[in-house]
């Protein structure tokens, strides 16, 4: 039997409509939510995600600003720039887009953004919250979007074994801290480029997070028959049957994973809308917190 | 053949006295770190705990200070007391003695105290750094004691499959995230009270982590011929023979457990004894910090 699909999209639409009747309460109240998203440079790929971001927001109803600076900007440009933002009461969430130019150390660019407004969950203190478990702060939007995710999928996580391949500090790191906190109560293994016997960890996974950035990494050999694989790659190969010559693959072998898995994310279409998601609902929980709402 | 004893006193030492050599240092440029511990109420475990850490300080040369407040004190009071230490120059570290009595909530006093002067390393935004990797912020005396063994005792954990058992906020979750770095590499397992199989766990670790609490819990069965086994616990039980009445034991059921360990924590004379110096250690770099070193 194929695995089931779990349709990301199809949810983040629905989480759309719940944000965006939110910002409608948070409107009549005299309050727009509003996200500033700067961009350093001009790559074209995160000029893509700067713009669908800001897009999100305004189908939303908040304000999504786009904030451009040159591929020369310096770090101390930068910082002002994220302490004016800091200071604007208008502003709820600011993102600074990844990556920024080499003379920009995205450390202390992350670590300048007031805690409050960082929606992307990025600052230190946003981590240290995530792994505590307390839920003053945000946690990361891909994560939080794949715990969605499982929640609506039905997925029992208590005592499941889920193994997470990918140690970012952007995925897999913060995805299991959310999976391992007590009321969640998985058993979580984080796995890697260095560990010994992979497929003997997937293998015995009921659930897998594929986060390695690798194309079709995970094949149909390394899933247990029945368990539930949710796909964060987003890779870009070569394909010359379509007309850019490229399609983008996830980190699972799709079609062979199918076979196996009782549930499986597709690439496009699966964790990645719920991402975008997540950004606008840890938005509009800024602007929320802010309004003492 | 028996297992290695890991000798944390021993190691501790050591440590000590390499800290105590940096004390000197700081104190021929006029610098005397200083570490400032609280103790609400009169819990009697605890103000153990607080005696020893102040004259560990005292012994390498360091300012150790007792504050001790009423078990009646509320959480402004004490708050107030966190400010004028965060805002003393002569005071490099804060430790605030847990737990505090229930009508203060511990997370907001951890959050008082300014992270440069966190030296438990338990305010969100050191949490945070250990998890990101920065080395800017500090790590729970703890866990950076279990590391500073097994580099001590030459332990590969490189691809190494480490099992922790427990997940609690100041062992578990950043013990996991410490073994996970990059350069670390190891694999790693967070088990807990929901793990459905926790012995096939541990049975496939080459090292394990027993911090859960529990009297003598890892058994020998649950232990791999050759495994490194690392006891973070710390129960008192019952024992006629002794004259107290009581006795001192680990998570691990340790007399079963050497049969089959390649090398093994004593309780008490392993952990915690390198608990106690790696507060030492982060008290003598908030000084360096602070002084610029």
């Amino acid at each position: 039997m194929e695995a089931r699909l779990l349709d990301g999209a199809a949810l983040a639409r629905r989480v759309r409509e719940r944000v965006a009747g939110e910002v409608a309460e948070l409107k009549a109240r005299g309050v727009t939510p509003g996200l500033s998203v700067v961009l350093v440079g001009d790559d074209p790929a995160s000029a893509v995600y700067v713009h669908h971001k800001t897009k999100d927001c305004q189908e939303v109803g908040m304000r999504g600003e786009q904030i451009r600076m040159p591929a020369s900007t310096s770090q101390d440009e930068l910082l002002a720039v994220v302490d004016r933002l800091n200071g604007d009461p208008a502003v709820h969430g600011i993102l600074v887009q990844m990556p920024v130019p080499k003379q920009i150390d995205p450390a202390a660019v992350i670590a300048r953004i007031a805690p409050e407004k960082d929606v992307d969950g990025f600052h230190p203190v946003n981590v240290g919250k995530t792994y505590i478990g307390e839920d003053s702060g945000f946690a990361p939007c891909t994560p939080a979007g794949v715990m969605v995710m499982l929640r609506e999928a039905g997925v029992d996580l208590r005592g499941a074994e889920v193994v997470i391949i990918g140690r970012s500090n952007i995925v897999g790191k913060p995805m299991a801290a959310l999976l391992v906190q007590p009321g969640v109560d998985a058993t979580v293994t984080v796995c890697h480029s260095r560990t010994r016997d992979l497929a003997a960890h997937t293998r015995r996974a009921d659930v897998i997070v594929a986060a390695i950035g690798r194309a079709r990494f995970v094949t149909g050999d390394m899933v247990k028959p029945g368990a539930v694989v949710i796909d964060v790659g987003m890779n870009r190969i070569d394909d010359p049957t379509t007309k850019s010559g490229t399609r983008l693959v996830g980190d699972v072998d799709f079609e062979a994973v199918r076979q196996v898995a009782s549930a499986i994310t597709p690439v496009p279409g699966g964790v990645g809308p719920m991402t975008r998601a997540m950004l606008l609902e840890n938005t509009v929980r800024a602007a929320r917190r802010a309004a003492g709402a």
